[in-house]
């Protein structure tokens, strides 16, 4: 590759951190007003949060929630679509997606500048917790070597490492998006507080959620981008006292080290500059790729040695 | 595995983050001292630095170093079943081995309560960078499926998940020592700063490797200490400024919340209680090991994907 164009490969990234606002109209006017904001600051990518059209609806299993899902290419991909040209910006929402009758996913979608649809990503890794009943709605992402699964999103601006949520906490998945050619890591996301626990407990839970994400960028020498929900929803069931979002989105470089935060009870529109060519020296500097023993992690495949 | 006796499986743990004083004699001498303070405080288990006996020489490539290695059963080990016996705790030691005429390793000793051998790893993952000649002197540890490599070294206090240094910035070990049963991960080290980077720099890269390896606490559920040297060691070539070993030795909850951790510049010789049994509960909550997509790992097997 050509080493000035690699020096200057460098991004105006920014990201919605939003509250359900009660209805997928509202939630959507909110995300096209702040997409405006970030094109007028010169973003060429903006990630939003999972399932950012509705509630998070997994709080509880009911089957009234199917109807809420979509196509791939359905009702949120024309309305991001029609923003991406309108900006000449790379997108990159979330969906509850139809695939057929009785298949659901949680589905990224990525759409390019000129509003066609750059790619997806199914969610692989399905969390199953109270207050979280995603294995109720989701169906994990098939995976079939190089084509379906782990696969960056091509785009006009890099490959795009898109996953989904529940997938930040596994190495294994950050690792083998960036085996497989990602510029950088995307997680549009939603999690929060169970307000029961004490504030000592939901501040090690806080903490662990950027540790284990910030650490996929130093194995991998790579950017990230988590762009996750705030605010307070109700549980419909009125059996707990509902999630509380924690937001703190964020967006950090190839060492780990985190550009920009945003706070746990606002809504936060940001952005800043990212150089995709960074990771090439990190990685050099730093060389865990030149240095993994593949001959010696085959039970990686299993799922405990007894 | 009975509940009552789970529930109280605490462990009293110590580790002794030291400078090189000269020579061998004294530094094993400081040793003795610091595992009799621990052993004082009803220490269970302590955890030495890298090649605590020694310099660290791998600064540069130099023959007369090999003269050093010793066999696993050597004057390390010991040394340190003398004290293993007087004080009836577990010790984990570093040594130079040498295995063949040729043949070395960077390998950490576990020895039980009663002075015998409970086990050895040799370091599977071998940095070579400025200041950091390992692949001159120590060959990468074997693998052998269920005998060689990532195994847990059995002992009296729990199955201890020994690596050494480099292997800290590796996810996938960390995981394969969970798989295969480890209690607690436990890492002999010796990382510093090049004193011509500037502050920071030195601040992302300890911060990088603080939260590396907090994140294989949380993506395992599982506690972990590491030990690392502290002061500075000069380059006997004179091509360098040596290096300024960082210190922060520290222990770390399953949460990767950090129980205590020691500063950058003095020796530390420190020591608190963990409760093996909480990996338990906080896997319960967190479920990681239970969503692995174990089929879709594969390629984790590859060096990258083109």
């Amino acid at each position: 590759m050509n080493q000035q164009s690699e020096a200057n490969k460098s991004l105006k990234v920014g990201l919605i951190q939003q509250k359900h606002l009660g209805s997928r109209a509202r939630n959507l006017d909110y995300t096209a007003e702040q997409i405006n904001h970030l094109a007028l600051q010169g973003c060429n990518l903006v990630v939003l949060q999972e399932l950012h059209g509705s509630a998070y609806f997994c709080q509880t299993e009911n089957t009234d929630h199917f109807d809420q899902a979509e196509a791939i290419k359905g009702s949120t991909f024309n309305f991001l679509s029609t923003l991406a040209i309108q900006h000449n910006m790379v997108i990159v929402g979330s969906i509850f997606e139809k695939r057929a009758s009785g298949l659901y996913h949680n589905t990224a979608i990525v759409i390019e500048r000129d509003g066609s649809l750059a790619g997806y990503y199914r969610k692989m890794h399905i969390p199953d917790d109270p207050g979280y009943y995603e294995k109720f709605y989701f169906t994990p992402g098939d995976y079939q070597e190089n084509t379906q699964g782990y696969i960056p999103v091509n785009t006009s601006i890099g490959k795009l490492g898109v996953m989904v949520c529940w997938d930040q906490w596994f190495p294994e998945a950050a690792r083998l998006m960036t085996l497989a050619g990602a510029d950088i890591l995307i997680y549009p996301t939603a999690i929060g507080w169970n307000t029961d626990d004490s504030a000592s407990e939901q501040k090690m839970q806080l903490d662990a959620w950027l540790t284990i994400q910030r650490s996929h960028a130093i194995a991998n020498g790579i950017p990230l981008i988590s762009c996750n929900r705030t605010g307070i929803e109700p549980d419909p069931s009125g059996q707990s006292q509902g999630i509380h979002f924690w937001g703190n989105s964020f967006i950090s470089g190839p060492q780990g080290e985190i550009l920009l935060q945003a706070d746990a009870n606002q809504t936060a529109t940001i952005n800043t500059t990212i150089n995709l060519s960074q990771s090439e020296k990190v990685r050099q500097n730093w060389p865990f790729l030149r240095d993994r023993r593949i001959d010696s992690y085959q039970q990686l495949l299993q799922r405990f040695m007894k």
